[in-house]
Protein backbone atom coordinates (compact mmCIF):
# COMPACT_ATOMS: atom_id res chain seq x y z
CA UNK A 1 0.00 0.00 0.00
CA UNK A 2 0.22 1.78 -2.38
CA UNK A 3 -0.19 -1.28 -4.15
CA UNK A 4 0.54 -1.74 -8.10
CA UNK A 5 -0.71 -3.92 -10.68
CA UNK A 6 1.75 -4.18 -13.38
CA UNK A 7 0.78 -6.18 -16.93
CA UNK A 8 3.32 -7.24 -18.36
CA UNK A 9 4.98 -10.24 -20.46
CA UNK A 10 6.30 -13.49 -19.03
CA UNK A 11 9.85 -14.76 -19.60
CA UNK A 12 12.02 -12.13 -17.85
CA UNK A 13 14.71 -13.23 -15.55
CA UNK A 14 14.43 -12.78 -11.63
CA UNK A 15 16.78 -10.01 -11.53
CA UNK A 16 15.52 -8.14 -13.97
CA UNK A 17 12.10 -8.24 -12.03
CA UNK A 18 14.25 -7.52 -8.87
CA UNK A 19 15.60 -4.23 -10.16
CA UNK A 20 11.70 -3.62 -11.30
CA UNK A 21 10.39 -4.17 -7.85
CA UNK A 22 13.62 -2.22 -6.33
CA UNK A 23 13.04 0.80 -9.06
CA UNK A 24 9.27 1.52 -8.63
CA UNK A 25 9.19 1.45 -4.71
CA UNK A 26 12.10 3.07 -4.56
CA UNK A 27 10.12 6.00 -6.65
CA UNK A 28 6.81 5.72 -4.74
CA UNK A 29 9.22 6.51 -1.81
CA UNK A 30 11.15 9.42 -2.34
CA UNK A 31 9.02 10.85 -5.21
CA UNK A 32 5.96 9.86 -4.25
CA UNK A 33 6.18 9.95 -0.42
CA UNK A 34 5.34 6.25 0.63
CA UNK A 35 6.58 4.58 3.43
CA UNK A 36 8.65 1.56 1.99
CA UNK A 37 7.18 -1.33 3.68
CA UNK A 38 3.57 -0.89 2.27
CA UNK A 39 4.70 -0.94 -1.34
CA UNK A 40 3.12 -3.84 -2.59
CA UNK A 41 3.93 -4.36 -6.57
CA UNK A 42 2.36 -7.41 -7.81
CA UNK A 43 3.38 -9.08 -11.92
CA UNK A 44 0.13 -9.94 -13.61
CA UNK A 45 2.07 -11.87 -16.91
CA UNK A 46 0.00 -11.55 -20.05
CA UNK A 47 0.90 -14.04 -22.74
CA UNK A 48 1.02 -12.99 -26.31
CA UNK A 49 -2.34 -14.38 -27.49
CA UNK A 50 -3.77 -12.95 -24.70
CA UNK A 51 -3.76 -9.28 -25.52
CA UNK A 52 -4.13 -6.71 -28.54
CA UNK A 53 -3.77 -3.60 -29.94
CA UNK A 54 -5.41 -1.64 -32.07
CA UNK A 55 -7.37 -4.57 -33.01
CA UNK A 56 -4.92 -7.25 -33.78
CA UNK A 57 -4.11 -9.75 -31.35
CA UNK A 58 -0.65 -9.35 -31.01
CA UNK A 59 2.54 -9.44 -28.87
CA UNK A 60 1.86 -9.21 -25.25
CA UNK A 61 2.95 -6.29 -23.28
CA UNK A 62 7.20 -5.91 -23.33
CA UNK A 63 9.04 -5.74 -20.31
CA UNK A 64 11.98 -7.92 -21.63
CA UNK A 65 15.24 -7.61 -23.27
CA UNK A 66 18.15 -9.69 -24.00
CA UNK A 67 19.62 -10.65 -20.79
CA UNK B 1 2.13 -1.59 -22.35
CA UNK B 2 3.25 -2.48 -19.38
CA UNK B 3 0.32 -1.15 -18.05
CA UNK B 4 0.08 0.01 -14.46
CA UNK B 5 -2.42 0.21 -12.16
CA UNK B 6 -1.20 2.00 -9.53
CA UNK B 7 -3.49 2.36 -6.18
CA UNK B 8 -3.50 5.01 -3.75
CA UNK B 9 -4.46 7.88 -2.07
CA UNK B 10 -5.76 11.15 -3.42
CA UNK B 11 -4.32 14.64 -2.73
CA UNK B 12 -0.97 14.36 -3.80
CA UNK B 13 0.61 17.63 -6.11
CA UNK B 14 0.87 17.20 -9.99
CA UNK B 15 4.38 17.92 -9.68
CA UNK B 16 4.80 14.76 -7.08
CA UNK B 17 2.82 12.58 -9.44
CA UNK B 18 4.98 13.58 -12.33
CA UNK B 19 7.58 12.34 -10.52
CA UNK B 20 6.30 9.12 -9.46
CA UNK B 21 5.42 8.65 -13.76
CA UNK B 22 8.96 9.43 -14.78
CA UNK B 23 10.48 7.62 -12.10
CA UNK B 24 8.43 4.07 -12.46
CA UNK B 25 8.62 4.72 -16.63
CA UNK B 26 12.48 4.91 -16.16
CA UNK B 27 12.57 1.73 -14.34
CA UNK B 28 10.58 -0.65 -17.24
CA UNK B 29 12.60 1.05 -19.94
CA UNK B 30 15.88 0.69 -18.05
CA UNK B 31 15.41 -2.28 -15.54
CA UNK B 32 12.52 -3.96 -17.73
CA UNK B 33 13.19 -3.36 -21.16
CA UNK B 34 10.13 -1.76 -22.26
CA UNK B 35 9.84 0.30 -24.87
CA UNK B 36 8.89 4.08 -23.13
CA UNK B 37 5.91 5.01 -25.21
CA UNK B 38 4.43 1.71 -24.53
CA UNK B 39 4.23 2.32 -20.60
CA UNK B 40 0.98 3.18 -19.52
CA UNK B 41 0.76 4.51 -15.65
CA UNK B 42 -2.97 4.61 -14.07
CA UNK B 43 -3.59 5.96 -11.03
CA UNK B 44 -6.53 4.28 -8.94
CA UNK B 45 -7.14 7.28 -5.75
CA UNK B 46 -8.35 5.36 -3.07
CA UNK B 47 -10.33 7.79 -0.29
CA UNK B 48 -9.65 7.01 3.30
CA UNK B 49 -13.00 5.95 3.92
CA UNK B 50 -12.30 2.88 0.90
CA UNK B 51 -9.90 0.67 2.37
CA UNK B 52 -9.40 -1.74 5.16
CA UNK B 53 -6.29 -3.42 6.59
CA UNK B 54 -6.01 -5.94 9.23
CA UNK B 55 -10.00 -5.15 9.74
CA UNK B 56 -9.40 -1.70 10.13
CA UNK B 57 -11.46 0.85 8.23
CA UNK B 58 -8.19 3.47 8.12
CA UNK B 59 -5.90 5.60 6.20
CA UNK B 60 -5.97 4.99 2.22
CA UNK B 61 -3.12 4.10 0.84
CA UNK B 62 -0.41 6.67 1.80
CA UNK B 63 1.40 8.01 -1.40
CA UNK B 64 2.04 11.93 -0.29
CA UNK B 65 4.39 13.42 1.80
CA UNK B 66 4.41 17.41 3.33
CA UNK B 67 4.80 19.52 -0.20
CA UNK C 1 -1.94 -9.25 1.38
CA UNK C 2 -4.42 -10.82 0.47
CA UNK C 3 -5.13 -7.68 -1.66
CA UNK C 4 -8.83 -7.63 -2.35
CA UNK C 5 -10.48 -4.61 -5.02
CA UNK C 6 -14.55 -4.84 -4.32
CA UNK C 7 -16.28 -3.38 -6.91
CA UNK C 8 -19.79 -2.09 -5.70
CA UNK C 9 -22.09 0.78 -5.41
CA UNK C 10 -21.11 3.96 -3.23
CA UNK C 11 -23.72 4.98 -0.52
CA UNK C 12 -23.25 2.39 2.00
CA UNK C 13 -22.73 4.06 5.80
CA UNK C 14 -19.35 4.06 7.51
CA UNK C 15 -20.57 0.93 9.69
CA UNK C 16 -21.76 -1.64 7.25
CA UNK C 17 -18.52 -0.96 5.29
CA UNK C 18 -16.61 -1.40 9.00
CA UNK C 19 -18.74 -4.57 9.26
CA UNK C 20 -18.03 -5.99 5.85
CA UNK C 21 -13.99 -5.36 6.06
CA UNK C 22 -14.52 -7.29 9.39
CA UNK C 23 -15.97 -10.23 7.83
CA UNK C 24 -14.09 -10.46 4.92
CA UNK C 25 -10.99 -10.18 6.87
CA UNK C 26 -12.30 -12.95 9.71
CA UNK C 27 -12.68 -14.75 6.41
CA UNK C 28 -9.20 -14.95 4.91
CA UNK C 29 -7.92 -15.27 8.22
CA UNK C 30 -9.62 -18.15 9.47
CA UNK C 31 -10.61 -20.06 6.33
CA UNK C 32 -8.09 -18.40 4.16
CA UNK C 33 -4.54 -18.91 6.79
CA UNK C 34 -3.70 -15.03 5.71
CA UNK C 35 -2.27 -13.69 8.61
CA UNK C 36 -4.54 -10.86 9.53
CA UNK C 37 -2.01 -7.81 9.08
CA UNK C 38 -1.81 -8.70 5.22
CA UNK C 39 -5.34 -8.73 4.82
CA UNK C 40 -5.95 -5.23 2.43
CA UNK C 41 -9.28 -4.85 1.27
CA UNK C 42 -10.11 -1.54 -1.11
CA UNK C 43 -13.75 -0.76 -2.07
CA UNK C 44 -14.21 0.70 -6.29
CA UNK C 45 -17.24 2.37 -6.18
CA UNK C 46 -19.13 2.62 -9.40
CA UNK C 47 -21.93 5.03 -9.99
CA UNK C 48 -25.10 3.75 -11.68
CA UNK C 49 -24.28 5.27 -14.98
CA UNK C 50 -20.77 3.38 -14.73
CA UNK C 51 -22.09 -0.15 -14.98
CA UNK C 52 -23.94 -2.42 -17.36
CA UNK C 53 -25.24 -5.97 -17.23
CA UNK C 54 -26.49 -7.83 -20.33
CA UNK C 55 -26.11 -5.15 -22.46
CA UNK C 56 -28.48 -2.91 -20.23
CA UNK C 57 -27.13 -0.14 -18.59
CA UNK C 58 -28.15 0.29 -14.65
CA UNK C 59 -27.77 0.24 -11.21
CA UNK C 60 -24.51 -0.26 -10.16
CA UNK C 61 -23.63 -3.36 -8.28
CA UNK C 62 -25.33 -3.60 -5.15
CA UNK C 63 -23.70 -3.22 -1.35
CA UNK C 64 -26.25 -1.46 0.30
CA UNK C 65 -29.55 -1.89 2.03
CA UNK C 66 -31.71 0.35 4.28
CA UNK C 67 -29.70 1.19 7.14
CA UNK D 1 -19.38 -12.74 -16.15
CA UNK D 2 -17.70 -12.20 -18.26
CA UNK D 3 -16.54 -9.17 -16.45
CA UNK D 4 -14.87 -6.14 -18.45
CA UNK D 5 -13.06 -3.78 -16.78
CA UNK D 6 -12.96 -0.77 -19.22
CA UNK D 7 -10.21 2.32 -17.98
CA UNK D 8 -11.28 5.35 -20.01
CA UNK D 9 -11.78 9.18 -20.05
CA UNK D 10 -15.32 10.58 -18.17
CA UNK D 11 -17.67 13.17 -19.75
CA UNK D 12 -19.08 10.76 -22.30
CA UNK D 13 -22.67 10.81 -22.74
CA UNK D 14 -24.89 8.47 -21.51
CA UNK D 15 -26.43 7.32 -25.21
CA UNK D 16 -22.37 6.63 -26.07
CA UNK D 17 -21.97 4.90 -22.86
CA UNK D 18 -25.05 3.00 -23.69
CA UNK D 19 -23.93 2.14 -27.18
CA UNK D 20 -20.42 0.96 -25.83
CA UNK D 21 -21.95 -1.40 -23.39
CA UNK D 22 -24.40 -2.80 -26.46
CA UNK D 23 -21.44 -3.05 -28.71
CA UNK D 24 -18.85 -5.11 -26.12
CA UNK D 25 -21.77 -7.06 -25.04
CA UNK D 26 -23.06 -8.10 -28.34
CA UNK D 27 -19.69 -8.89 -29.63
CA UNK D 28 -18.87 -11.10 -26.27
CA UNK D 29 -21.99 -13.34 -27.06
CA UNK D 30 -22.00 -13.23 -30.68
CA UNK D 31 -18.28 -13.79 -31.28
CA UNK D 32 -17.05 -15.02 -27.73
CA UNK D 33 -20.16 -17.34 -26.86
CA UNK D 34 -21.10 -15.67 -23.57
CA UNK D 35 -24.46 -15.76 -22.84
CA UNK D 36 -25.95 -12.56 -22.23
CA UNK D 37 -27.11 -12.23 -18.73
CA UNK D 38 -23.63 -12.71 -18.39
CA UNK D 39 -21.64 -9.61 -19.41
CA UNK D 40 -21.01 -6.94 -17.43
CA UNK D 41 -19.20 -3.72 -18.16
CA UNK D 42 -17.84 -1.55 -15.53
CA UNK D 43 -16.21 1.43 -16.19
CA UNK D 44 -13.48 2.81 -14.63
CA UNK D 45 -13.10 6.32 -15.39
CA UNK D 46 -9.60 8.26 -15.37
CA UNK D 47 -9.06 11.94 -15.11
CA UNK D 48 -6.87 13.61 -17.69
CA UNK D 49 -4.58 14.10 -14.15
CA UNK D 50 -4.74 10.60 -13.28
CA UNK D 51 -2.35 9.11 -15.99
CA UNK D 52 0.50 8.90 -17.74
CA UNK D 53 2.39 7.29 -20.56
CA UNK D 54 5.74 7.43 -22.12
CA UNK D 55 6.51 9.19 -18.65
CA UNK D 56 4.86 12.04 -19.53
CA UNK D 57 1.27 12.81 -17.41
CA UNK D 58 -1.39 13.46 -19.80
CA UNK D 59 -4.53 13.31 -21.65
CA UNK D 60 -6.22 10.13 -20.00
CA UNK D 61 -7.01 7.42 -21.81
CA UNK D 62 -9.85 9.05 -24.66
CA UNK D 63 -13.03 7.32 -24.86
CA UNK D 64 -15.27 10.55 -26.07
CA UNK D 65 -15.87 12.63 -29.17
CA UNK D 66 -17.62 15.49 -30.04
CA UNK D 67 -21.37 14.67 -29.64
CA UNK E 1 -5.72 3.00 -24.01
CA UNK E 2 -8.60 2.61 -23.66
CA UNK E 3 -7.75 0.06 -21.71
CA UNK E 4 -9.83 -3.08 -21.38
CA UNK E 5 -9.25 -5.91 -18.91
CA UNK E 6 -11.38 -9.14 -19.59
CA UNK E 7 -12.10 -11.40 -17.02
CA UNK E 8 -13.32 -14.60 -18.31
CA UNK E 9 -12.36 -18.91 -19.17
CA UNK E 10 -9.49 -19.68 -20.54
CA UNK E 11 -9.85 -22.60 -23.53
CA UNK E 12 -11.44 -20.12 -26.53
CA UNK E 13 -9.78 -20.43 -30.22
CA UNK E 14 -7.13 -18.12 -31.28
CA UNK E 15 -9.68 -17.24 -34.08
CA UNK E 16 -12.49 -16.64 -31.80
CA UNK E 17 -10.21 -14.38 -29.41
CA UNK E 18 -9.07 -12.12 -32.71
CA UNK E 19 -12.74 -12.16 -33.26
CA UNK E 20 -13.65 -10.65 -29.54
CA UNK E 21 -10.75 -8.70 -29.86
CA UNK E 22 -11.52 -6.47 -33.51
CA UNK E 23 -15.59 -6.24 -32.38
CA UNK E 24 -14.63 -4.60 -28.77
CA UNK E 25 -12.43 -2.73 -30.77
CA UNK E 26 -14.72 -1.46 -33.00
CA UNK E 27 -16.76 -0.44 -30.84
CA UNK E 28 -14.61 1.62 -28.74
CA UNK E 29 -14.00 3.28 -31.81
CA UNK E 30 -17.21 3.35 -33.96
CA UNK E 31 -19.30 4.42 -30.28
CA UNK E 32 -17.20 5.52 -27.79
CA UNK E 33 -14.50 7.51 -29.94
CA UNK E 34 -11.50 6.10 -29.13
CA UNK E 35 -8.39 6.06 -31.30
CA UNK E 36 -8.11 2.82 -32.54
CA UNK E 37 -4.36 2.37 -31.85
CA UNK E 38 -4.95 3.84 -28.27
CA UNK E 39 -7.37 0.46 -27.87
CA UNK E 40 -5.31 -2.14 -25.80
CA UNK E 41 -7.29 -5.39 -24.70
CA UNK E 42 -5.82 -7.71 -21.88
CA UNK E 43 -7.70 -11.50 -21.50
CA UNK E 44 -7.45 -12.56 -18.02
CA UNK E 45 -8.27 -16.20 -17.79
CA UNK E 46 -10.10 -17.70 -14.75
CA UNK E 47 -9.85 -21.30 -14.14
CA UNK E 48 -12.90 -22.95 -13.07
CA UNK E 49 -11.98 -23.57 -9.65
CA UNK E 50 -10.81 -19.80 -9.53
CA UNK E 51 -14.32 -18.27 -9.06
CA UNK E 52 -17.44 -18.56 -7.32
CA UNK E 53 -20.77 -17.10 -7.81
CA UNK E 54 -23.52 -16.63 -5.04
CA UNK E 55 -21.66 -18.47 -2.58
CA UNK E 56 -20.73 -21.70 -5.34
CA UNK E 57 -17.62 -22.44 -6.71
CA UNK E 58 -18.22 -23.40 -10.16
CA UNK E 59 -17.31 -22.54 -13.57
CA UNK E 60 -15.53 -19.75 -14.61
CA UNK E 61 -16.88 -16.80 -16.62
CA UNK E 62 -17.96 -18.38 -20.34
CA UNK E 63 -16.54 -17.03 -22.91
CA UNK E 64 -16.76 -19.94 -25.36
CA UNK E 65 -18.70 -22.28 -27.03
CA UNK E 66 -18.43 -25.18 -29.58
CA UNK E 67 -16.15 -24.26 -32.08
CA UNK F 1 -22.13 -8.31 -8.62
CA UNK F 2 -20.36 -6.74 -5.92
CA UNK F 3 -17.88 -8.42 -8.01
CA UNK F 4 -14.44 -9.33 -5.90
CA UNK F 5 -11.03 -9.76 -7.32
CA UNK F 6 -8.73 -11.41 -4.93
CA UNK F 7 -5.34 -11.25 -5.06
CA UNK F 8 -3.36 -14.47 -3.28
CA UNK F 9 -0.95 -16.97 -3.35
CA UNK F 10 -2.02 -20.71 -5.53
CA UNK F 11 -2.05 -23.79 -3.71
CA UNK F 12 -5.32 -23.67 -1.38
CA UNK F 13 -6.94 -26.59 -1.20
CA UNK F 14 -10.74 -26.81 -2.85
CA UNK F 15 -12.28 -26.84 0.50
CA UNK F 16 -10.43 -23.54 1.55
CA UNK F 17 -11.14 -21.91 -1.31
CA UNK F 18 -15.07 -23.12 -1.10
CA UNK F 19 -14.87 -21.45 2.11
CA UNK F 20 -13.34 -18.72 1.66
CA UNK F 21 -16.14 -17.90 -1.33
CA UNK F 22 -18.71 -18.68 1.47
CA UNK F 23 -17.24 -16.78 4.16
CA UNK F 24 -17.10 -13.74 1.95
CA UNK F 25 -20.39 -14.15 0.17
CA UNK F 26 -22.11 -14.20 3.76
CA UNK F 27 -20.42 -10.76 4.82
CA UNK F 28 -21.47 -8.91 1.67
CA UNK F 29 -25.02 -10.56 1.75
CA UNK F 30 -25.44 -9.92 5.66
CA UNK F 31 -23.46 -6.76 6.28
CA UNK F 32 -23.51 -5.67 2.95
CA UNK F 33 -27.09 -5.89 1.78
CA UNK F 34 -26.05 -7.40 -1.25
CA UNK F 35 -28.05 -10.02 -3.01
CA UNK F 36 -26.33 -13.91 -3.20
CA UNK F 37 -26.48 -14.31 -6.52
CA UNK F 38 -25.03 -10.98 -7.18
CA UNK F 39 -21.29 -11.88 -5.35
CA UNK F 40 -19.22 -13.01 -7.95
CA UNK F 41 -15.56 -13.48 -6.59
CA UNK F 42 -12.29 -14.27 -8.37
CA UNK F 43 -8.92 -15.24 -7.65
CA UNK F 44 -6.13 -14.22 -8.71
CA UNK F 45 -3.27 -16.07 -8.12
CA UNK F 46 0.00 -14.40 -7.79
CA UNK F 47 3.33 -17.25 -8.23
CA UNK F 48 6.09 -16.14 -5.22
CA UNK F 49 8.23 -14.77 -7.81
CA UNK F 50 5.35 -12.69 -9.01
CA UNK F 51 5.66 -9.83 -5.92
CA UNK F 52 7.42 -7.85 -4.36
CA UNK F 53 6.70 -6.10 -0.71
CA UNK F 54 8.93 -3.33 0.54
CA UNK F 55 11.38 -3.47 -2.73
CA UNK F 56 11.90 -7.33 -2.04
CA UNK F 57 10.94 -10.24 -4.48
CA UNK F 58 9.26 -12.64 -1.46
CA UNK F 59 6.56 -14.73 -0.92
CA UNK F 60 2.85 -14.44 -2.94
CA UNK F 61 0.32 -13.01 -0.61
CA UNK F 62 -0.91 -15.76 1.65
CA UNK F 63 -3.72 -17.48 1.69
CA UNK F 64 -3.15 -20.80 2.71
CA UNK F 65 -2.22 -23.20 5.67
CA UNK F 66 -1.27 -26.04 6.74
CA UNK F 67 -4.53 -28.53 5.43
Amino acid sequence: MPTVLLYCSPGRTEARKQAVVEGITDTLVEQGGARREDVLIIFQNIEPGDSGRGGVMGAAPRLTAAD
